[in-house]
């Protein structure tokens, strides 16, 4: 998307060498700063210190990182070594071990000398397939959003979301930001309450930065005052992204998305989740009962970042000392409040018959190789 | 409360000089700090600068303020000037005009020399009176803790609140949190889910160390996680505070309490709001469409204050600058969501015959001069 007029991906390979570009997002919101990735080292420290975060998007890099490992020797060892070095980055990123299994085996059946194109070309796939099913989520987002706005008379349409389901977590376009994106662009008034989102603030911080980079109207608002705004009827839809969605609709996302579905629901206010069918996971049933919820460290609520007056990049103490804290990171929606689910094929139903109606492969209940097992 | 095993009040007369003590609310809870107050300005600058603050505590300070000034010169138009300048320290605070209401007339009536005792004794009968009444809500309260807990053979009762209403609010004792305190000192096992409270933080700091201070197991979450817990049975019973509550049951609090409600509501949690009849505005009937919610600051959510590693209160900047930020501090919970309201004079249904039957007095509407008109 846009950064100020220009057109950018959060990462992209160099059109001529062999090297990849990123966006430095540990230093957002407050400076945009590109960073070039010359080795394999390079596109591992990056992941491990979150210069590149959001699943995709790490999927990408890994990606991208073995295309340079193979540049630098195709030799079998080193892609190895190569694959091993890449997961240990984040070794809980499911779509880092999906990237590198997309292409390791495809590498290693061509000649050495060949594995360097071929891998570039890979990765290549790999980031423009990641575009295009955003793009696509937009598409089908985009028809919501624009019947939505038909009742607005030219007045901006009101549209909250919770956490940072944008471009930056992706290679392009985002998820939940999506369509977002496509109606701006499609010039449909918008407006955006941005959930501050607490404890990491990746609302007030990356879905509030990439909006005000893409010039989209947009508040940030406390998690707390989403129910208050849609009390008084300045909520005309919700749009959120998940981490991984139940065979039967229900929606895991970040802590709190299930507080704003109530909200919706209480409201009505239509509530909607977007998101790529390979977070899906078709294996579970009951997202309350089943999906295990991670739990992260306190730190990340009793201490916060920001920028001194100074504009230093400070990090401060918000809590007694005396005082424990708990982080679960993600909760459930359960299907109920969801009032449908906005994939790369279509919108379905939060039910289990509107989504087999959208992926009839999924009918008989399997493990996908790719499903996501801890959100 | 306590604070590390000794007993303190919120603000107290010292028992021999015209001076008052407080506690320095302004570098909580990274310091406990006391303060005393020696002369009017004293106490118009602890008002202003928030070393005191909460409706109940300021009422207090104020009345100590027209002693201090009558101690000094109880000429008439001395304690007009005091009266002026303490309105002016604070000039939305309601608790602040009622005190000095019930305080000046009075002294006016009597003889000069006689006025700085009598202005001692109706500052003490007003801090008294205050600590009586929270007192009573504690255990009215109490009643309910201690009947939940009674099913949870021995197991702490997991209790969550939202924001600050505790005794550093008021006196002592405080309004939610005093049935806590009355549980805690009787030997019932409570833990207290503590929610952050964005944006001011009132529950991460005031309510964490209030719990701290008075050895309550408590832990710290984000606003975001209530949800999560309740839909796990983390949570047995919420209890807040209220700033105004109508005569119907709805209840006017800080921002995000409705949210609690609609989760307590969901996963069959009690949802119980505990405060002095003082806050029940009987003239209003509709909460959501009746009370006028104030927009606060957008700097409370864009900036956020802490202390560094060298222990220094430091303020940083959250988010982008070019991102606007709404503020609104209060909202609203119908009175459906509420399974009840604990007063001094005990607990009502949150409905209007309910309440009326507690206060039969209100049958005839009428505006009460004491009552609040903004949240």
């Amino acid at each position: 998307m846009q950064v100020n007029g220009e057109p950018y991906r959060a990462i992209w390979l160099d059109h001529e060498g062999a090297k990849i570009h990123v966006i430095n997002q540990t230093v957002l919101p407050f400076r945009f700063e590109l960073q070039t990735l010359d080795t394999l080292s390079d596109v591992t420290l990056a992941i491990r210190d979150m210069v590149v975060r959001g699943a995709p998007l790490i999927g990408a890099a890994a990606a991208c990182g073995l295309y340079l490992a193979a540049d630098t020797n195709p030799e079998d060892d080193h892609l190895q070594q190569a694959r091993r070095e890449l997961l240990g980055a984040r070794p809980t990123a499911v779509n880092l071990r999906w990237a590198l299994d997309q292409m390791l085996p495809r590498l290693l059946e061509v000649p050495p000398p060949s594995r360097a194109g071929v891998a570039r070309s890979i990765a290549q796939q790999i980031c423009d397939d990641d575009v295009a099913t955003n793009s696509a989520i937009g598409d089908h987002g985009l028809v919501v959003i624009a019947e939505k706005a038909r009742h607005k008379n030219g007045e901006p349409l009101n549209i909250l979301t919770h956490c940072n389901a944008g471009w930056l977590a992706t290679v392009d376009w985002g998820t939940a930001l999506s369509p977002i994106f496509k109606a701006h662009d499609a010039g449909i008034a918008v407006h955006v309450w941005v959930d501050e989102t607490r404890p990491r603030n990746q609302g007030a911080s990356l879905t509030a930065w990439e909006l005000a980079a893409h010039g989209i109207p947009h508040t940030v608002i406390a998690d707390n005052a989403g129910g208050h705004l849609m009390q008084h009827g300045q909520v005309d839809l919700c749009i959120v992204g998940s981490d991984r969605t139940t065979r039967t609709g229900d929606v895991c996302n970040k802590i709190g998305t299930y507080l704003k579905a109530l909200a919706a629901h209480d409201n009505d206010v239509p509530f909607y989740a977007a998101l790529p069918s390979s977070t899906i996971d078709w294996t579970v049933h009951n997202g309350v009962k089943e999906i295990p919820i991670e739990e992260r460290p306190a730190e990340e609520l009793t201490h916060i970042s920001g920028v001194d007056t100074d504009n230093r990049v400070t990090r401060i103490r918000l809590t007694p000392e005396a005082s424990p804290a708990a982080n679960p990171a993600f909760d459930v929606t359960p299907r109920h409040l969801v009032s449908g689910i906005i994939t790369e094929r279509g919108i379905a139903l939060a039910s289990e018959p509107a989504l087999l109606d959208l992926f009839p492969e999924q009918q008989a209940e399997r493990v996908l190789p790719g499903s996501i097992s801890t959100p």
